[in-house]
């Protein structure tokens, strides 16, 4: 590195570490927003949050556009003021799950609260905290004369629903939206102090079943024996998609499974102590194919999960009825080659052939991406690395992950970028669940190394 | 039947006749209250309904008294004006079901209406039309110099919750509420114009099953493959309990299981027709044990029905993730000779068995009653038939019900009472289910026999 970057650098780094407090008001302020993207009612919020973000990039002297999607807006932002040097994208989603089950919860979930140094809200870990660490280090690189390489920011608020507006967005502009290097703000750490790079991430397909028995709910005496009963029959059905060993019995379902290479595998860490991931979960015991080890489980193998089942009397009390209608939304995690089409098609048939007599079936695909890999032998990994064990005191793990980041395919296909996936969250913060957080540590931290990160593209370049 | 008695028939007869829209009124005005016993917030709609009962009764003359249950109050009336004569009782219940699915109502369901000769209102069938034909028919037999017999009624505010409150007032005051007669209002029709009387119900077993499996609901990309699914769990209980040929696949369910007798059968009428009991049901087909009838299945044979499941997130929208919690609500009807607590001891047992790795499990009893024979070789159902064939020109069908009234089988137990158990509902009014109804010729026509029943019980004394 020159020492004209280096300099700029470390002013970029004083300009972070002096304005700490703004960084933490502004995630505070970025996390009141309720954007919860899955409900219909929050829409107005989804905005909100992509309204925050585009006055905070603007602000920066960002060229911003708010791109409106099929549910929930996108934000892009660029600064392209070092033509010859790299062009970095930064991924990130501004909209949450769903805080339920609310009464779970220390403190409100959109009531930000500092406790123990942890900051706790809905999203702040998944995926707000590394979102305002992205904006916040661009303030600082401002602030010191100017990013060191060209700026894109790609902001999402469908990521919680599977959507598929950013995707589509990067396919159709793909040549003005070019970057060398993207990194996805959405994972993370490998475990406190150390930081992981991704090297693939599961795909996922939603779906929902519907099974329709009697026209209406009927009296269980004067009709049991005859009637179908839909949560009966889903049951069957439900029971028939996977087995107790938590192997998933839909036909062709493991045809296209790839087995990862042992090169790959010569990379991971060693694999999970069962009982500290037992202890983690909060289970008498885990579940799941005995003869494939935890990590395995966890990154190389597909799975099945229902989410929720809703038909027939949920009230308190008893009502003795047999219900005309049940519905279970559920999901799978796919692992490379699998065809999320062709996946759904084989489901389909199977719950038909699952459906006991008397009930009508519907399948509905709610949402789907492909399981990705990703190349890790490559400059802007080389960078991160630098980065992470400069502000965080080690280098990165690199290893998979279980859950899905859809558009990191999406970056992929469409601008072909050298990928880092990563992110500044710690486990246990509470992805998806009750008391989410993410610590202060982190946020700076995550500032300190997407500064240290450009600055390592750029003396690259 | 002497002439004096025939003639004070006849006059309480004309009054009824002269009074229809006093009775229309009555129903009306009950059938506002909405009474549903198994939500804790109409506790106090429940008691208002014993009261606008009780405040009925005190009007004729009768000795009332409201005894407090265990969750909703009893209303016990008597009238002991004919030394010598035998005593009628009358049971009927003026607690109702919720009314969900509350938007498949064409108009509200405690804004009773009339259309096309029927009255819509939750209840109005299930049992407040009986119940008000029978105080009617007091009312009628109190204006033509007073009634024949003796009068017991015997109101409950726990029918729908299978609530024990009037079988332990039963059981305590066995002697004083001695009766020779109890008529149980609270059946239905075989069919329009042919009512029918009861030689045996199905008992019932209500309960619960909660599985536990993480700690919170998980981020089912993050932990899916090890942490275990609470719904796919349960999914695996409940298909593990009842087979998709309606066979209960729990040990020993059908050990006690008592065949009719030839001679019993010889009473039924012919099995029902499956493309209209299809057709009523709404289905493209029905459901059960194909090796027996569709009598047998709905009278003789025990049934195992799911009623509502909660657990995960079931909101509009998608959220992935692995329920840490799901329950289910489910009952089975029990047939004569099974034993209610030895068959929740064997479902439990079942149920743990079935439990998939890493959830607990635990089922709890909601509630249960015996199934019932009632003998018909008796006066009273000799009168009956006179007075149904009088009424609504034939006389009833001797048939099983598969539904439960669990105090029938307390009354037998603890007033050893002639049974006639029937009712003046139509197949068809959607007990339990949205746009219940009553016919108003059924109304008056059970106002007509229950004065007739009174009068040809005295004649037969």
């Amino acid at each position: 590195m020159t020492e004209t970057l280096a300099l700029a650098r470390d002013e970029a780094l004083r300009h972070a570490a002096d304005h700490r407090d703004e960084a933490l008001a502004d995630l505070v302020e970025l996390s009141r927003i309720p954007s919860i993207s899955a409900l219909g009612a929050h829409a107005g919020d989804v905005r909100a949050a992509a309204q925050w973000c585009a006055e905070k990039l603007r602000a920066l002297g960002m060229t911003v556009e708010i791109v409106d999607g099929r549910v929930h807006p996108v934000v892009l932002a660029e600064w392209m003021g070092r033509p010859g040097a790299p062009t970095l994208g930064l991924y990130n989603h501004f909209d949450v799950q769903p805080p339920d089950p609310v009464d779970l919860w220390t403190t409100p979930p959109f009531d930000p609260v500092v406790r123990d140094g942890q900051l706790f809200a809905r999203g702040v870990a998944d995926d707000k905290g590394a979102l305002v660490a992205g904006i916040t280090a661009a303030e600082a690189m401002f602030a010191a004369g100017g990013p060191p390489v060209n700026l894109r920011f790609f902001y999402e608020g469908e990521e919680e629903i599977t959507g598929v507006s950013l995707g589509e967005v990067l396919c159709e502009r793909a040549e003005a939206l070019a970057c060398d290097y993207v990194f996805i703000g959405d994972g993370e750490f490998d475990r406190p102090g150390v930081a992981s790079i991704l090297t693939g991430l599961r795909g996922v397909l939603q779906c929902q079943i519907e099974v329709t028995g009697a026209a209406v709910d009927l009296h269980s005496g004067l009709y049991g024996g005859v009637a179908p009963n839909a949560l009966n029959s889903l049951a069957h059905i439900l029971s028939g998609l996977k087995g107790p060993d938590g192997h998933i019995t839909v036909p062709g379902f493991y045809d296209d499974v790839q087995v990862p290479s042992p090169a790959e595998r010569a990379q991971w860490p060693a694999d999970v102590d069962e009982d500290a991931l037992r202890r983690e979960v909060g289970s008498v015991a885990l579940e799941g194919e005995a003869e494939f080890g935890l990590l395995e489980r966890l990154w190389t193998r597909p799975t099945l999960d229902v989410h929720g089942i809703v038909g027939g009397f949920t009230d308190e009390g008893t009502k003795t009825v047999i219900p005309a209608r049940a519905v279970a939304k559920l999901s799978m995690r796919l692992v490379p080659d699998q065809d999320p089409d062709r996946l759904l098609a084989a489901v389909t048939e199977r719950v038909r052939e699952l459906a006991t007599p008397g009930v009508e079936v519907t399948v509905t695909g709610l949402g789907q991406s492909r399981a990705a890999l990703f190349g890790v032998e490559h400059e802007g990994v080389a960078a991160a690395q630098e980065a992470f064990a400069a502000a965080f005191g080690a280098p990165a793990t690199l290893k998979r992950m279980g859950a899905s980041v859809p558009v990191a395919a999406d970056f992929q296909t469409a601008l072909n970028p050298k990928m880092i996936v990563s992110g500044f969250s710690l486990p246990g913060d509470n992805f998806h669940s009750p008391d989410e957080h993410f610590a202060l540590g982190q946020l700076h931290g995550g500032v300190d190394m997407l500064v240290r990160l450009a600055y390592g593209l750029a003396a690259r370049a």
